[in-house]
């Protein structure tokens, strides 16, 4: 049997079940920088080193030993199913009858960057800018479709001194398809340390990336608090309806509100000329969720929405409308529903923002 | 400092420094099932156990007991940042000043049942099928841009007894986007065991499919060998040019070749009519991918493209024409320039398969 063990981004996040395998292995075999990693598992073994470009050396070599009646290892960086040794070897396992082969998952790059960042994950999107092995137009489309459906997007490495095109071009069609205020997590990973950084997709710097480096590229919902990139899921968190709420909605129901805006009112305009006024409050107060500018004021626990004019958008106000009524039957909707208006504000965040 | 620790699928994939967090921890809080798990971590602890749902409460309650000066360890299953607890703690964090959130990165479920089939993965998308807090325009939106790109797909929460509905959107689009042969693997697991099997599209039941269930779904190129499922990354595999197929491409390359179906030969059809011949001998053999119906003879390391008649199909023959003259201007590059040739065959496997 031949064990494939991914020894994780660090030291302390490989598996007790990965170092376990280690501690039983005759013959290892790996990249010499992952072996340097984990040299202190590894005396008294045949510690084989091969170096990049060498994965079906590797695999090759594995077999033989594993033929020759060795328990045998071969050793991935972070997880060896996402762009390791795990698809190599069992892909050249093929030209042999009766081989086992057993893959020890670890920590892949994207989950270990996504923790140093903060909460950076929703649905996303892993991809490989390397062009060695896939062609460009193949890398591309990848890109596109991802940032088109509003992925978080994870580039695996991303950029080498020698393969710099792969990055220029996902960076185009991120321009293209994102707005340049895009979160984006830079991750960079050496000798078991990290440095992260969080910019906008507008300020990111080339040379800043090399292949050490994983990147997250924010949705449409992501934001950054406290220095953290966090994208919320759309928990309900709890509240309760203010009077004037509940008033506001009272006349709303009954077809009595102002819609457009609403220049006769004292307040006019809240936010900046020219707003719109039809949902004066909003129906999904508190989001809880700064992607639309909304903020806690932390010394009071309470949600303000000073800093979002995105309720206050036509195209914002037409979303709402065309569902709204179907959700909202009486005021308590506010608080009973709340969580199928939440995923409304989705809908019309994803349409207009 | 709250830290959210990952406990992965399973005890053995739990990571050291998952495991030394939960030692140090005073107070745990998680769902349930996830405390069941490593109960005997936990002795001589404060453990909070609170049900699905309870999502934002644990969050609350884990500031609560961090601003009372105690350790607190939140507790996720797999990894806490895919779709786990660091989203909503990070959201609720907003509320309150002066908080510090460590994540504890974990193995999550999209590689362990990778690990489990072989090794399915290439760039692939992430997608939870749960409608409770997204809505399901959403889902399916994502669910049809990553299969038009051939993602890899992953789908958690796919399916539960009262949530069918988005698991049946999820294989009509499937059904419209991917050939019913596309490969699916289904991992289930349940108190530390796990089950898996590999289904086509065209066969899966949704009846096997629950909320402890993960679903990988191939690209075009992933195959089935000796149960395990493959997706191949396009290694070149050592070989050498046969003394015929260098004939072959002299004759070609001066323009001498036969386009379209060779009826004049003598071993016409050696796989159907009509087939067209004019790669009579295949630009990127030995390919090594049994995606397009090619194996290897076990017994002699030799491959067989005996079932392959993806190279003989026209669409496939335009396609490669396009493009070869770039690529091979000599014999030698046949092996020469095998990693750019391997490259044209995945851009043309994708339009033609």
């Amino acid at each position: 049997m031949i064990k494939i063990v991914g020894i994780g981004p660090r030291r302390e996040d490989m598996t007790i079940m990965a170092s376990q395998t280690l501690k039983e292995a005759e013959v290892v075999i790996g990249y010499g920088g992952y072996i340097k990693q984990i040299k202190d598992l590894l005396e008294g073994k045949n510690v084989i080193s091969l170096g990049m470009g060498q994965e079906v050396n590797r695999a090759e070599l594995a077999i033989d030993y594993d033929k020759k009646g060795y328990k045998v290892v071969l050793v991935s960086s972070g997880d060896p199913g996402v762009y390791g040794m795990a698809n190599v070897l069992h892909q050249v396992m093929g030209k042999y009858s009766g081989l086992e082969i057993e893959v020890i998952p670890g920590v892949s790059a994207v989950t270990y960057s996504a923790a140093l960042l903060g909460a950076p994950l929703h649905d996303f999107a892993v991809i490989s800018l390397s062009d060695i092995l896939t062609p460009i137009v193949e890398i591309k489309r990848k890109i596109r479709a991802a940032a088109e459906a509003d992925f978080i997007l994870a580039f695996y490495n991303p950029r080498s001194k020698r393969r710099t095109q792969p990055f220029k071009e996902a960076l185009k069609i991120l321009f293209e398809v994102r707005s340049p205020e895009t979160l984006v997590g830079i991750v960079k990973t050496r000798d078991d340390s990290s440095s992260v950084r969080i910019v906008s997709l507008s300020s990111i710097e080339e040379n800043d990336v090399d292949m050490n480096t994983t990147i997250i590229v924010g949705n449409k919902f992501t934001y950054l608090d406290d220095g953290k990139m966090i994208t919320p899921r759309g928990y309900v968190l709890p509240h309760s309806t203010h009077p004037l709420a509940s008033e506001f909605y009272e006349s709303y129901m009954a077809g009595e509100g102002v819609e457009g805006s609403n220049t006769a009112c004292e307040y006019y305009p809240c936010h900046n000329h020219p707003q719109n006024c039809t949902f004066c409050f909003c129906p999904f107060y508190p989001c809880g969720d700064s992607s639309t500018g909304g903020r806690w004021i932390k010394e009071k626990q309470v949600w303000s929405c000073e800093g979002c004019t995105w309720i206050h958008q036509d195209d914002t106000v037409e979303c709402i409308q065309a569902k709204l009524p179907q959700l909202l039957k009486k005021v308590a909707d506010l608080q009973d529903n709340k969580k199928e208006l939440l995923k409304l504000r989705r809908e019309c965040v994803f349409l207009t923002k």
